[in-house]
């Protein structure tokens, strides 16, 4: 299989860019390749896609159900009850709309962290993105039992699932998992080779818990003592970190998820974007579920962080545009090891083709500037994920199959 | 001229809607009428367009050419001297790319202030807009005798303009146009029934200026000294009142221009959306210039809106997607005298009709939470302003001459 792309604006120049494959096979200015799909990309501009590394697609059901209340009123009288209504078929037809909602703004990989793994892996290969897909623990919960006897079906079948597909582990956070089942998730993802996901110091009251509970440590000193933190730490919020604590994660190699809009819209904080990166830690970004952004739209993520940066800082020089266009893709692919995140031969074949007549992209004095301040999904014009095509002209193959069963399935809720 | 647009979905039933001339003329269920043209809405939801109450058009030509610098450096070294070498066709072709940016994110409405008033109404004639053009004063500028001259010219011609073209003045701030030609403009505004818009208590700086210029009066206090403040006026970001400043505002009927992204990006502050509704101001939505946003796009402005709202209050419970819409909306057409911003019979046919099968617009368990936190532009086929199709199907005429003009004025900068 192998697409070529005609003349496309890369780089701020014209290049021809063919694909065989998963992979980048060459970039020229004047290539000669057969292939069997061919794109003229005169019109368009390539650009990398986003990698959203931290989400909970299949709360997309619950889009605009509770909004603009008390956390603890949101949670126990809202989304606490609508999610208890979620069966399997209700996570596959709103992880699918998650799906289509990301391809649609130009993003080609998720980190999730729900229930049901089977049914998420089933709507992620049939929509032809890439996941990491979390295992949620949570030994809190009443669900704790049908969670566990999910996550062995997946781990059961795991052989089975696409090289798109990881499985990762997702202990919810620290006030939800013991210690003890801490160290032992880290200890099984060090040897079997797992990414691990965690929500972690996402509100200040979390911190505070967690210092009166152990013996005055932080979140981030907490989890390393356990023996946690590792470069396969994928950090959720982290907006409540100390300098040492930032150092730490840094030292251990872990990566954050930022997810400036959630962290605003739910008031937990202002993840510090400039001194997070400058400790060394590298930050990725998220959009978190449709429950609390209400959006799964990169770009709608970008422009926050780039006003979160500047918020927290307080001062207008905080970050570049380029600091988080990479942040929103490079880094993202990098932390789940994906040879990805930019244009050139060898990588793997993930890019999004940008209409370059719309007119939240004119004129092109700073393309990333563009990209971060100024456009919005209307942009994208087709998706490219591991060499094929997920979307063209803006036409998703069975959106509207999808829109009308999340309909239904939301309904129920 | 008329037209039918049957079965759409408006206040969550399906209704027709009947528009002849400039306004809506019936709503039911099933109406029967011979029109000009005719939508089917099976797909679509009807819904009041967007009165973005605070822009610089033209602007739109310095998108993205200068973000994250210190404001003076970014001001001094970039972007007064790109304006000076802006003229009339510069901006004739900057307002006409920012029409239509407004027209595919939903805004039938602009008020602005900026230079060459003549080729800005000639712009928003062309483009089918409603605007109310601001004959700029800044006394301090170098080109305060050219401002004149163009204002002048566009007095003398205002009888001919279109009756969506409304005049008003726009002295630029209190520190550059003196107390009494603020003075003067009161009193003109008020015989010739004119809108007067002003920036107003943007930074803390301008406050604190105004403290040690003017006996200890805010920047508010000081107009009203002046006569100033009525309900005439606009005032685009009143960033920092004080308690009494509201109350005042609210006593003079002023209107204000809430200006979110702008204020957040520029790190002026967060205007506290809350106590400023509270104390009974009518707060509107304006998206600034496209230099320091750089979005026309009311859907970023409205989340970054409740955004704000929530950091300024500290609560989530800050304000309600309603609230937000409706400052985008009816409060915007209200500030401007416009009897619109509601889809009912006899007001002015300004709306937009939305692609009900737009990912980010399902489910819809409440449509304006929907639209506020989770729409972009893409949701958007079908835009309607004083009864006149601008777009349809995503599809403006002439798109593709703007985006080429726009891009080869703007290389001119």
């Amino acid at each position: 299989m192998s697409i070529f792309i005609q003349q496309v604006q890369l780089n701020q120049k014209r290049s021809d860019i063919l694909i065989e494959g998963s992979r980048i096979a060459a970039i020229g200015e004047k290539l000669t390749a057969a292939a069997d799909q061919i794109i003229d990309g005169r019109e368009l501009i390539a650009v990398p896609a986003f990698y959203n590394t931290h989400t909970h697609a299949a709360m997309s059901l619950l889009r605009g159900y509770a909004d603009n209340l008390e956390l603890m009123e949101w949670l126990q009288k809202h989304i606490w009850p609508a999610e208890a209504k979620m069966g399997a078929e209700h996570i596959y037809w709103g992880t699918k709309l998650a799906c289509l909602e990301m391809i649609k703004s130009g993003t080609v990989f998720f980190n999730d962290m729900y229930f049901f793994p089977q049914r998420i892996a089933d709507a992620v290969r049939e929509m032809g993105m890439r996941a990491a897909i979390g295992m949620t623990t949570l030994e809190a919960s009443p669900n704790a039992e049908l969670i566990r006897q999910n996550n062995e079906a997946i781990w059961a079948n795991r052989a089975k699932l696409p090289k798109t597909i990881t499985l990762t582990l997702a202990p919810h956070a620290i006030y939800t998992v013991c210690g003890e089942t801490l160290a032992k998730l880290a200890d099984f993802a060090s040897r079997e080779n797992l990414k691990i996901s965690i929500h972690l110091s996402e509100t200040q009251g979390e911190v505070e818990q967690c210092k009166a509970d152990h013996n005055g440590m932080t979140p981030v000193e907490y989890l390393d003592s356990l023996g946690f933190l590792s470069e396969k730490v994928v950090a959720a919020h982290a907006v409540h970190l100390t300098d040492s604590d930032m150092q730490l994660m840094a030292a251990r190699k872990a990566a954050i998820a930022f997810n400036p809009c959630s962290n605003m819209k739910l008031l937990s904080g202002l993840m510090p974007f400039r001194k997070m990166s400058d400790a060394g830690v590298n930050v990725t970004i998220g959009t978190d579920g449709n429950a609390s952004n209400n959006s799964l739209s990169m770009f709608d993520e970008m422009k926050a962080a780039a006003i979160t940066a500047e918020l927290s800082a307080q001062t207008t020089t905080a970050c570049t545009a380029e600091e988080i266009f990479t942040a929103a893709t490079r880094n993202g692919a990098n932390a789940f090891g994906l040879d990805a995140g930019e244009i050139a031969p060898g990588k793997l074949a993930d890019l999004m083709l940008l209409d370059a007549h719309t007119p939240c992209l004119v004129p092109s004095h700073n393309l990333l500037s563009n990209l971060v301040y100024s456009a919005d999904s209307s942009c994208v014009n087709t998706v490219i994920c591991d060499g094929r095509i997920l979307m063209q002209n803006r036409q998703v193959p069975g959106e509207n199959e999808i829109i009308d069963k999340a309909t239904e399935y939301a309904a129920m809720l």
